[in-house]
């Protein structure tokens, strides 16, 4: 075993219903009969809260395909279930996707300002462009936005939800009873941003919240993905395969923080892990098998022509994939597309043998052991360079993360590399990260500001 | 006293940062320093909860104006912070204000399911269609949609709203593990909805609620707004400062339902009474003059202008009002302006004795004296044709809400007029409305439904 090192990892539990692997549902550890109970994300979120993770996350998505036939899927409005998950925590984060395509950014700030008042400061955004016409056709649109276009949306989107967190300074709130001075109106400004895709006149209506801005993460990967989490993110969740995926990924968003003035610390690298955990290797591995063996094909063929924009519907199981196109031509994950493609092709997969590869994580690194096994994987790709923490993905819940809390963490607890107790207060000290400065205040005009 | 009565009025706790007076906050009673703290609204809610209230409600608006410097403006998302005290209760109805104008229908009817499943059945939709320019110029436009074109946009919003909720059957999901199938596509369905201002495809991503629909509020007075009541809300807030236009409106809307092929008691009206509470009657009076007292003028001022839609700057505040605009040229709160302009009018009101009557309801009937004597104006309002609930405002808070429930509650239930026990289980139950039935299914097609 190593010796413990001063550097300590951040673990972050993704929840997803019944758990990632997409027969979870179907396994009879699982409950998603509570999948709208707010008791069972309260009891995980506890449970997380036990392990001292960094954070809870939740994906979203703003539609619901039709495979809801044979999945557990769509889900709550999350900054709505994440206030009910903030007042039953204590400490850990909690981190949401809001896509910047679908929505204003008004509303958009204000609910993580809402939230990460409500919480003490625990708020985190997953920023995404989302990936999918079904998503468009609820908000109007025939066809979804083109990826660049996306990203230019996104970058605005966050920059006028920037205004408006430092609309207010964090001292703008005077509260003199004496002489009826609620808030210093010098120090809350507009916004007054017009630009390619938003005019928002601003201020908000929130005071500053604890932590300034809720800690921004960001999860694609393509060449877009990679310089939009460059210039914005904090913490960044990765699907990558292999140690050497993992380094070369680590290394290549590092190094284009330099150019937007960004130090290397500044942004924590999270590449996701299914940990399917047995106390042998032999019992890990046959849960890996019980759950690839309940799987419905037609849900994971429909999965993946979606991944890969090619409809396989009807193509035979045990034979190879047909050709496919180019990442350029892919207008929903291309990052995620161009995984699944090459580890097909490396690999010389079968259709049956891709989705069972992909039921566990979609994409992510799925690996079967002992809790020894998975923290010596942890330690690996921390300590040589490919992650500075891990987005936990759970099978099934909520046994996978109870094993991963009661068995994985206090190994890697044991070897220095992770929180005994929590000694930050909010989800930037979680991570290490400072809380962003106040802009200087100018003075707002009475009644409508130009 | 009369003979207790077997029909049960309702009561909703209307709450506001400091209180419904525009100078709470600066009163040695209320506590303004903790309106962003989540543990201040979860003690109101546990205390409107004590007092076995139908349903707490939050207002909102989607901009700060100006004159924060004189008062606790501004606040949380609404959704967010219901559903951190959806955790925290068990009976009580959530009612949150949300714009038609400045949102999608598939976010508010996601947002409002979710809150539903998270609090066992107790959320409600205050319907409004905003009123200011300022909050147009927080979502990109210049100006503000009319009040026609408002309440068109209003109706459609709520029919694909309505659409979404219904978009799943309430036995849609099988959960059968044995065939691998988690929800029947036979019972979920997609909206198509194609009209004037929006298109969605749905289905909506969450299952079924348990109330079906959110209840359904609606807070405007005005023409349109009462048609709009009569059409769709299920309660209607309403400021009435005589119980002769209590009776009046109620007539009205109540006679407006069978249009609609709706029953009187499918809507319940609940004006607005903000009680200021006294041991004795010169003690409630001693309260609310030093309320009076405790008013900006300047900040009396601007409200009023912006309710009148006439800028008063600079006028003598001991002088008339001048000239008034016509109700149909205004484009804001129709109703509020007509009465506040009727309120100065009938009383010969100058500026400055009608910034005092509109401090502590900004229109809604201000009632000082004992627990005793609001009981009696209570219950006068509701068995003379007035009411069937109302909607309390306290001018101040916690302490306001506190005597109300404390002293004025206990009188009503012994009069038999409000409940001693929460009988039901849902906001709906509470008020006595029915859960609505779920649509016939017609089947999903797989991808993307045309």
């Amino acid at each position: 075993m190593p010796p413990a090192s001063p550097r300590r990892l951040h673990l972050n539990a993704f929840l997803m219903n019944a758990g990632h692997h997409d027969a979870a549902w179907r396994h009879p550890r699982t409950q998603p009969e509570r999948v709208t109970d707010r008791r069972y994300f309260q009891e995980l979120a506890q449970t997380a809260e036990r392990g001292k993770l960094d954070s809870i996350f939740f994906a979203d998505g703003l539609a619901l395909w039709g495979k809801v036939e044979h999945n557990a899927l769509g889900g709550f409005e999350p900054l709505t279930l994440l206030s009910a998950l903030a007042t039953v925590t204590e400490h850990i984060g909690l981190i949401a996707t809001v896509s910047t395509t679908f929505n204003e950014p008004f509303h958009t700030a204000r609910k993580f300002a809402s939230l990460d008042h409500l919480s003490g400061g625990r708020a985190g955004w997953n920023i995404v462009t989302s990936g999918t016409v079904d998503e468009a056709r609820n908000f109007g649109r025939d066809e979804h936005l083109e990826h660049g276009l996306r990203y230019d949306r996104a970058r605005e989107f966050v920059d006028v939800a920037t205004k408006l967190w430092d609309s207010w300074e964090d001292d703008a709130v005077l509260l003199d009873r004496e002489r009826g001075i609620y808030a210093d109106l010098g120090r809350v400004r507009p916004v007054d941003h017009r630009g390619e895709h938003f005019a928002v006149q601003g201020p908000l209506n929130v005071p500053r919240s604890p932590q300034g801005h809720p800690l921004l993460v960001q999860a694609g990967s393509s060449e877009d993905g990679k310089e939009f989490a460059a210039q914005y993110a904090e913490a960044v969740f990765t699907a990558q395969q292999t140690l050497a995926d993992g380094q070369s990924f680590y290394k290549d968003v590092k190094n284009r923080l330099a150019r937007y003035g960004r130090a290397e610390d500044d942004l924590k690298i999270l590449p996701g892990i299914c940990p399917v955990i047995g106390s042998t290797e032999a019992e890990a591995r046959a849960l890996e098998q019980e759950l690839t063996d309940l799987q419905v094909p037609e849900y994971g063929l429909a999965q993946l022509s979606g991944m890969l924009g090619t409809d396989l519907t009807g193509l035979p199981l045990d034979g190879p994939l047909p050709a496919l196109p180019e990442e350029r031509d892919i207008n929903g994950n291309k990052s995620r597309f161009t995984l699944v493609a090459e580890l097909a092709r490396r690999d010389g997969l079968t259709l049956r043998e891709l989705i069972a590869r992909l039921g566990g994580g979609r994409g992510h690194r799925v690996f079967a052991g002992t809790p020894e096994q998975i923290a010596d994987q942890l330690e690996a790709w921390f300590t040589q360079g490919a992650a500075d923490g891990f987005n936990v993905m759970p099978p099934y819940l909520p046994g996978g993360l109870e094993d991963f809390v009661d068995h994985v963490v206090p190994i890697l607890q044991d070897r220095g590399l992770f929180r005994t107790e929590y000694t930050g207060r909010t989800l930037r000290e979680h991570y290490g990260l400072p809380r962003p400065a106040g802009r200087r205040a100018r003075p707002v005009t009475e009644g409508q500001p130009a």
